[in-house]
Formats: structure tokens, C-alpha cells, sequence
């Protein structure tokens, strides 16, 4: 494996999280997420879904992390940047690896406070009875919040993870053009779901972990529904919605499509929705707020049931700030966010739309093939 | 959506889980995890990719779980049997849910003890921050251990739950029958893995969470690495592990071929594997432990980097016992669970293979095509 970005992109990551330790007195962070351990190691591995084993990475208030991990991620950890790299044979009952993760933070942090992930999104990647075990194996440190110090470094991305997210966005571009192809009246959506899965493979994604999509008569019910083996009708408004991967990098955006023939409410729900997008566009400036964003959206085309108009993405599907009226986050060159309107058409149904977009210091830059305002009919 | 199993299911689930709940005196269960709210749920969705929401199932100590989720869940969770919903509107800075579940833990259970996985691949999935408010405002309820009450049920399959495992097994089967069209000398790994999952997709998988393989001359160094765009050289081992799912179950099985020939040592490989996993599978009979089954591998082929032999599978790609010295776990009819012996083969490369099995009261019945103890040429 070549590692995805150089060793000093890693390198700078921790010395400015090691910054922040240092004015909030942390003596070492604790990371037990997939992201959160790939952020600072380039560690890149689909068998996190495996739930069987712990991961552990140990950023100290100086130096580089320590890896303490199942020895069966010993040589793919190897090829990063991290040197060292403790394992034991997981999985172990009794002790997983807790022992020799408080024997290393030992090492590392005699005393003090370790901060780990305890702010919105995030979770605690280990089982309760060994995070217990461990806070009882260091008895003179104490166990507390990271003020969300990895979680905000995360958010602004560097010109190289911008490049990845936006080779995902490229990759579901060419996927989405290719629709037409796979869907036609009759054609079931479980089969638009399979096939499209196919297309965004063939185009280049490492993999899909993420579609969503619905089918019904001028918009639908619901976003989040496996889908059904309905086929499509004339008068559907299709929708798919993915977050398909490129080295490690998400996209997340979704297109509209008019089956047969487009509905006056699909046509004028596609119209509001670009209109809400291109309003959330342009607020999308360094210095203003992610609340300042959705209410541009919003006056346009009112709330859904979605609760948020658009969120930030990168290493995880959704990831930072929330396109919502009570996150005051403010903007920062770097940020890359997508743009989530949705809109009632008819009775109990809604079309949604999502562009992705990157914070330039002139105003946004959009990374998807900009929609248009009237909808492709299939 | 249809449910993928009747509610009958589901009730009988939740009858077996509160039983035991009566036993360890539990109030309630609080479960967050996408495979443990399923269990007692059927609530089927890929929006748990998103990290920013938490989900929350309560289980009492009798009558019907009780889902505290989301608003934009309701919909998709009014389709199950649970009729008790409780929502809002998340992400919701400052109290993300976490007063709502409060308030309906004290409608279910006005005070006792709160059970929540705390044991080995369970993890909290919710904030830190949030379960210290949780607690904090629930002062006169404790919480602690669940006993392994959901891991323990979720071990033992269900006839229904067999079906859906062994519908993925046959997915998978067709498609590495396919692999001979798809890979060949000068192919990159990286290729063949895209393609793969197309063909997963094409058989009829639902999606391909998991795909991990090697390819190198006699067998490969790592199991778990992404692919890279290496090509495939005459004399590589090429070996393809996919946890594919169907109505939201998994397979777990991997299959190795030579490319160009098979060299000596990958025949012997591939020999010794097969003679393993045979050994497994006459070792794997209800009342014999997994510690059993591990030594009736061992005694073959060794141990290997990956630490154990096999494991349970189903609603995730790895769960329950571990075929590993270590676990004393009783097999039981119903359990569904991999043989996957790994061999040394040249220098540090290895071998791995894997098929899927069911205990059975006469012995274990295989849901994957067995394969032949000589490697398949492509």
C-alpha cells in the first residue's frame, strides 16, 4: 500500500492537535474511531467492520502517536508514518489490550489528563467494561474531553484531502450520468439500487458504503428506507442519494430524475430546490455561520423533515457542522459542506437535492456538476 | 418496505431477552448499536453510516421495546412493530435527545437497573458527554452491565435468519465463480476488487460492506490491506474475502486461486487449508466449545497473524465467539459461524480460507460450496 498523503501532511495534523493539548493541558488523547485513528496515521483498512476488535491511537503532548493495536494490523500500520506500534493477539478475553494500552499511556503520560471524543458524533469505540478496567489501571489520571480538538482539525481540510473528495465527487458525477441507462418505467428500484451501486463501482469508486435513495409519485416519503422491489410509474420522481469513497474520501450528494414524464410539482420542487441551493451557495462564505447558511436555504424553501439543509463530509459520510438554525459554527476556507435543501411537493411527499461545496476565501467552490433547475426525464 | 421477518420474530425476541432480564433484576435495556437495535427491531437502514445521529431502543422488563430516535427515523421505524416512537428533531445542539430518553426511561422503569452492552465488540454509540448527562439526570437509576443478555440471544440463529446468511452465501458463490472472467494474469488487485463487487452486486447482494483479499507469489502477507493497483503476476495467490449482505445479514467467506499455476507451495497451502477447515467442520457439533473447534484446526495448519480460526457471523461480519484457545463458548444448535484456518506458505506469506456453517443437532451443515482441496487455475 502506498500511504495516501505524505508523512508530513500526518505530521502536521498532530503537531497542531499537540498545539491545542497544550493550551487545554492534556497530557495525551486517547482515539478509538476509524476516522479518528486514520486522521493521524493514514491507517486505512475496510475490517473495522469487523466490531470483533478494538483499535487504539495514543497522541501524546509531543512526538509522534502510538499505535496499540490487534497484532493482525501490525504490518499494515508498519507501512505508515508511526513507528510505534504495540499489538497484542485480539481478540484476548479478559484482557483486550487493556493492560498494554494503560502500560503505554503510562509510558507516555505519567500523570495527567487524557482527553478522548466526547462531544456530538462522536463515540467511544471500546467496550464499556474495558474502558472501565482502564480508568481503574491509572488511577492518578483522569479521563475527560478532548474539547473536540480532533473533531474541529477535521473539519478544514487541506488542498490534498479536498483533491480525494473531490475525485469521489467526479467518480458519482460520471455514475449519475449513466442513470438514464439503468432506469426506465418498470425497471424495480431495488435493481436501480444494485445497478447503480455497479456504475459508481465501474467508474472508479473503492467502494459504496453508502446509498439512499426513493421512488414515488412527484417526490417521496422517505430518504432512508432500504428499497423496495416497486417498480418504477410514470410520474415517479426518482431519487438516489450516495456517499461513494476514494481513497478513504467520501462524496454525498444525490440526483433527481423525472420518470416518464416530469409532474408540475416534481418540476416546480426541482426549481425550488436548485433555487435554495444556489441561495445556500452563495452565504457560503468564510465568516459566516453554518445557521447563516441554512436560513438562506430555508426562506426559500422551508424546513423538511430531514431536521438539517446540509452538513459537512470528508473521511466520514457526515462529519462537523450541521446546515441547521442553532449551529453557530462559523465558516472557514477549507470546509467542505454540502448543500441539503428539501421541499414538500404533494401530500406527505418531498424531494430533496445535495451539491457539495468547498469554503474559498472568495466564496464557495462547487465540487459537483451543478444540477439543473429542471429536472432529466428518463 | 416490507419487514424482513414477521413481527412474531421480533416478540419472541424481546420474550426471551426479558427473561432474562427478570433474572439479573434489570429495569430496562438501553441499546444504541445499529445491529442491537435491528434485533428486537427489524429497523433496517444504511443511514447508520452517518456518525451525527444517535438511536436509542429501549427494551423493558415487559411489554414492547420503546424507540427513542430521530425524527427523520419515525417513518421508516413506524413500518416495524414497534409502536411506541419518540422523537426529535436531531442533530440538536445542547440536548441531542438525551432529556427525551431520560424522560422515557422514567416512564418505563421509574427507578432500578439500567443494562447496556458492556462486554467484548460491544461500544456505546452515543456520545460520552451525553451518557454522563444521561446518568447525571437520572440519579436513583444505576447503569451497568447488560450481562451479555442481546449478544448471547443474537448468537443463535433463528430457521429465518439461517435463510437470509445462507441466500448471502449463494450470492457470494456465484460470484467468485465468476472470478475467472474477471481476473487474469496482468489484472490490478485493485481492479479485480472493484469488479468483484460488481459482481456481488449483479448476483444480487443488497450491498458489499466488506471486501478484503491479497495476491503474491505463494500466498500473501496481509489479509486486511486496501487493494493496490499491483498486477497480477503468473505464480500469485490470489485470494477475495467479501462479507456481502442480503435483507441485512451477512455472508463472511473467502475463496483462493492461482494465477498463471499454482505453485508447490500454494498447493500445499491450499491442501493443508482444506484439510483444516474438514477437521473443523467434524469438530464443530453442538456441545463441543469453540476453544474445541480451534485445536481441531490448530493441530493442522498452526496459528496464524489473524489470532483466530473463525468466528460467529450474521447481522454483522463478525460476532459472538471467536474460534481461539480462549473461548470456552458452547456450540449450540442454530449458531452460524466461519471455520477460517490460515497456513504459512513461503517466507512470511500465508493462506487463509473460509466457509460458512450452521450447527446442526447432527453436526454442522455447511452453507458455502466446500471448496476442492486443490486450487482452482485462472
Amino acid at each position: 500500500m502506498v500511504a495516501v498523503f505524505p508523512d508530513a501532511e500526518y505530521q502536521a495534523r498532530t503537531t497542531r492537535a499537540q498545539a491545542q493539548m497544550a493550551k487545554h493541558e492534556l497530557a495525551a488523547m486517547l482515539l478509538t474511531s476509524e476516522a479518528d485513528v486514520r486522521y493521524y496515521t493514514g491507517y486505512l483498512t475496510r475490517f473495522w467492520e469487523s466490531p470483533s476488535r478494538p483499535w487504539f491511537l495514543i497522541v501524546p503532548a509531543s512526538g509522534t502517536p502510538v499505535a496499540v493495536i490487534p497484532s493482525i494490523g501490525a504490518a499494515l500500520m508498519g507501512q505508515t508514518w508511526i513507528d510505534d506500534i504495540r499489538t497484542w493477539p485480539a481478540p484476548q478475553p479478559g484482557d483486550d489490550g487493556v493492560s498494554l494500552l494503560a502500560d503505554t499511556l503510562r509510558d507516555l503520560a505519567p500523570d495527567g489528563q487524557i482527553g478522548l471524543p466526547h462531544r456530538m458524533e462522536s463515540h467511544l469505540r471500546m467496550p464499556l467494561d474495558d474502558y472501565n478496567a482502564l480508568r481503574t489501571a491509572l488511577p492518578t489520571h483522569t479521563f475527560g474531553t478532548d474539547h473536540g480538538i480532533t473533531a474541529d482539525l477535521r473539519q478544514v481540510k487541506s488542498e490534498a484531502e479536498i483533491d480525494k473528495i473531490a475525485r469521489a465527487c467526479d467518480i458519482a458525477a460520471n455514475a449519475f450520468a449513466d442513470v438514464p441507462r439503468i432506469a426506465t418505467v418498470g425497471t424495480p428500484l431495488s435493481q436501480v439500487f444494485r445497478d447503480f451501486q455497479r456504475l459508481g463501482l465501474q467508474h472508479g469508486a473503492d467502494w459504496v458504503p453508502y446509498l439512499s435513495g426513493g421512488a414515488d409519485q412527484s417526490g417521496y416519503g422517505d430518504v432512508i428506507s432500504p428499497a423496495s422491489d416497486t417498480p418504477l410509474r410514470d410520474g415517479d420522481v426518482l431519487m438516489l442519494d450516495t456517499g461513494l469513497v476514494h481513497d478513504g474520501y467520501f462524496c454525498d450528494y444525490d440526483r433527481n430524475w423525472a420518470v416518464g414524464h416530469a409532474t408540475d410539482a416534481a418540476a416546480r420542487g426541482q426549481s425550488q430546490l436548485m433555487e435554495a441551493a444556489a441561495a445556500g451557495l452563495e452565504a457560503a462564505k468564510p465568516g459566516a455561520t453554518a445557521s447563516d447558511v441554512y436560513h438562506s436555504m430555508h426562506g426559500v424553501v422551508g424546513g423538511g423533515d430531514a431536521g438539517r439543509l446540509g452538513h459537512g463530509l470528508g473521511m466520514q459520510l457526515t462529519e462537523g457542522l450541521s446546515l441547521i438554525a442553532d449551529d453557530h459554527t462559523v465558516l472557514r476556507e477549507g470546509m467542505v459542506i454540502t448543500l441539503e435543501p428539501s421541499a414538500m411537493t404533494v401530500g406527505n411527499h418531498l424531494m430533496v437535492h445535495e451539491e457539495n461545496i468547498v469554503i474559498r476565501a472568495g466564496g464557495a467552490q462547487i465540487l459537483t456538476p451543478w444540477s439543473p433547475s429542471t429536472l432529466t426525464v428518463i
